[in-house]
């Protein structure tokens, strides 16, 4: 064992300095305050659970993603949560019952075996708020709201918002009669966006017809708003269920954009994420030169059932680290005063005491000098801009001489 | 797997619902905000690191309590963390080193595979402070200090303060001459304050002599202020390094009743807590009527040798769910304002939005009725005492017809 391999930090697991924690907790605390004032209340899930409650199926990469131990207590298995949304569903259905809406928010570290995306994190705080019981737009238009007041909180500006729903592959594959192998691999393709390799499976394996070349347009349904008119077009005479989609695509797109012009509003019906478990409208939020989505949500009814509850669900998250970098705006810290080491006698001391306390009272950094340190702590003394000096027959406050 | 499977819990692990979560969020904040005013600097540790890192000789309950898994991207072995304090000293030593006083301040999660107190939780969540680079009593002092006003701002005002000092027993064990085993077993012995046994021990492996007659006096030597004195008298003699203890334990007592003198202080000079790795003061706070140190820290000087530099270190820590409980002081929220699902047009509507975000942006909470559940939501409206109303050209906020 070398000294650096101590060190060293497992790959994609990353510590927060002061200067980089002082704002992320801020962010999470203005955060936080946000969704209260909405009327989402904190749960505090812990970090690990019997994998039986956390995996629940919210999808294989949830389950490839999270870490077991056993339960030295009941033998049983124990994960380490991936994800906080199944903590945040089960609270929902069992510890925190409501008839009516359900309004949740959390913040918490949560851990992946691999990184999601190459050098992604592996140990990211997960933000988020989850609304249950709510089965109406109203409900995943205030969500995709309270995500984008998220991202502007963190200093993002400009927000490219993707919107997708899940309804309408699910309704083609239906109509196309496909078994749940060929499913699988048209979604594999789908989310390659290999337009060619699409159009060679669906000839091979469906020929011609309507349900043929309504999947075959699907990868080229991708766009700014003239999207969902040009897919009412190319995907006319369609299932029901899938002409619902699109307008309950158009009609949250219609409410976003009177509340958030700003936000450049893309579709993408072939999208695929999330698909194992979303029920209906999913939605991304994107920053203009950063790859990964920043946010994302959607909705997942009938998550419950597994705990006895089966409710409307629909939420979003993200990571608080990487918005806070992203939307980073490196303002400085106010000063600290710096208490000297030595008060003289012991009531100038006792005086000292309580001008320190009364000014951290007040709000201010007050830092200690210890004998030892006094002259030769040059960090302490470059965080002090101010220092407290015995006049007359007391302490005050000056600047200190640099 | 049954329904009630999938609700449960691991023992000892606690999820907080809103009300709590609230009240646990605000004194969290308090904390690292009253942390802050003092100089320490808040560190976001990951929740697992390699236990190399990790369990770099904080004492075997450490070991024990840490949950191991395989990194698949290593196959090296991580820990998830039991205690914040080993990764506080590796950030000290190596990613943020300083030659002066360094002060940092953490909060989160930590996971023990068995809890330390029977029915004791296995997710605490630590919160703490750690002061490096100070060797001077004054540093002692200081985390005393803060670890009390900690207490004070969870609202517990009965606070005991129990002092000792490691090289009480570290410097009569080595004028004994007793080895490694011996050690162990007297140390066990005086950790289950069993006197009758520890005479018998002493009689048997050390017969009689003025060390023999130390250690048999050290179960005694607990108390109030008195006891001081008392082992002056008691272990007239003794080395150096256990007088020079007796004259810390004094000078910190004299301090901290100075400061808060409505603070009960004991002694306990066979305290065996840390004994792994404390090399000076070691401190815990109690409350009456509660079994379990609220509290405790201690000077572990060195420990950050195996990072490759060996510094003076002190802290303490608590359970910010635990004090919070018992500080507990149960105000209430205040109420909530109930905005309309249905605003009439379009421009209506626009203009609910903007009244909604403005009692936001003000600090109120404002909940947004959804379609299907207005009337029913019972919950939700029992936590709104006020409601948006349409009045005249616009809306205004009325108490709330119950």
């Amino acid at each position: 064992m070398t000294q650096a391999e101590r060190w060293m930090l497992p790959d994609g697991i990353a510590e927060i300095l002061p200067a980089d924690a002082k704002r992320v907790e801020t962010l999470r605390r203005n955060l936080l305050d946000l969704y209260h004032r909405w009327g989402y209340e904190l749960i505090i899930p812990p970090m690990v659970e019997f994998t039986d409650s956390l995996l629940i199926g919210m999808g294989r990469d949830v389950d490839l993603s999270t870490f077991r131990v056993t339960d030295q207590l009941s033998g049983r298995i124990l994960g380490i949560r991936a994800d906080i949304t199944p903590q945040a569903a089960r609270i929902d259905s069992h510890s925190f019952p409501r008839s009516g809406a359900n309004r949740l928010c959390y913040a918490g570290q949560v851990l992946y075996t691999r990184p999601r995306a190459p050098m992604g994190p592996r140990a990211p705080i997960q933000i988020g708020a989850e609304l249950y019981g709510v089965q109406s737009l109203q409900g995943d238009i205030e969500v995709i709201s309270l995500m984008i007041e998220t991202l502007h909180m963190a200093g993002i500006r400009e927000i490219h918002l993707d919107l997708g729903h899940v309804a309408i592959f699910r309704s083609l594959a239906e109509a196309a009669g496909l078994d749940a192998d060929q499913q699988q691999e048209l979604i594999r393709l789908l989310q390659s966006k290999a337009v060619a390799d699409i159009e060679r499976w669906v000839e091979e394996n469906l020929g011609s017809g309507d349900a043929a070349n309504w999947l075959r347009n699907l990868p080229r349904l991708a766009g700014g708003t003239e999207c969902l008119a040009r897919a009412r077009e190319l995907l006319d005479g369609a299932p029901a269920a899938l002409r619902d989609a699109l307008q309950e695509l158009q009609q949250v797109a219609d409410a976003v954009a009177r509340r958030y012009p700003q936000v450049a509003l893309f579709f993408d019906l072939g999208e695929m994420r999330g698909y194992d478990y979303e029920t209906g409208l999913v939605f991304a939020a994107y920053s203009p030169g950063h790859g990964e989505a920043l946010a994302n949500g959607g909705r997942y009814n009938g998550i419950g059932a597994v705990f006895g509850r089966d409710r409307a669900a629909t939420g979003f998250s993200t990571d608080l680290v990487a918005i806070n970098t992203l939307g980073a705006n490196g303002k400085r810290e106010a000063g600290a005063i710096l208490a000297p080491a030595e008060a003289g006698d012991r009531e100038q001391g006792d005086q000292l005491w309580q001008t320190v306390q009364q000014l951290r009272a007040d709000g201010e950094i007050v830092i200690a000098a210890m004998p030892e340190t006094a002259d030769a702590d040059s960090e302490t003394l470059a965080r002090c801009d101010r220092e407290l000096c015995r006049e007359g027959n007391g302490w005050v406050v000056k600047p200190r001489s640099q």
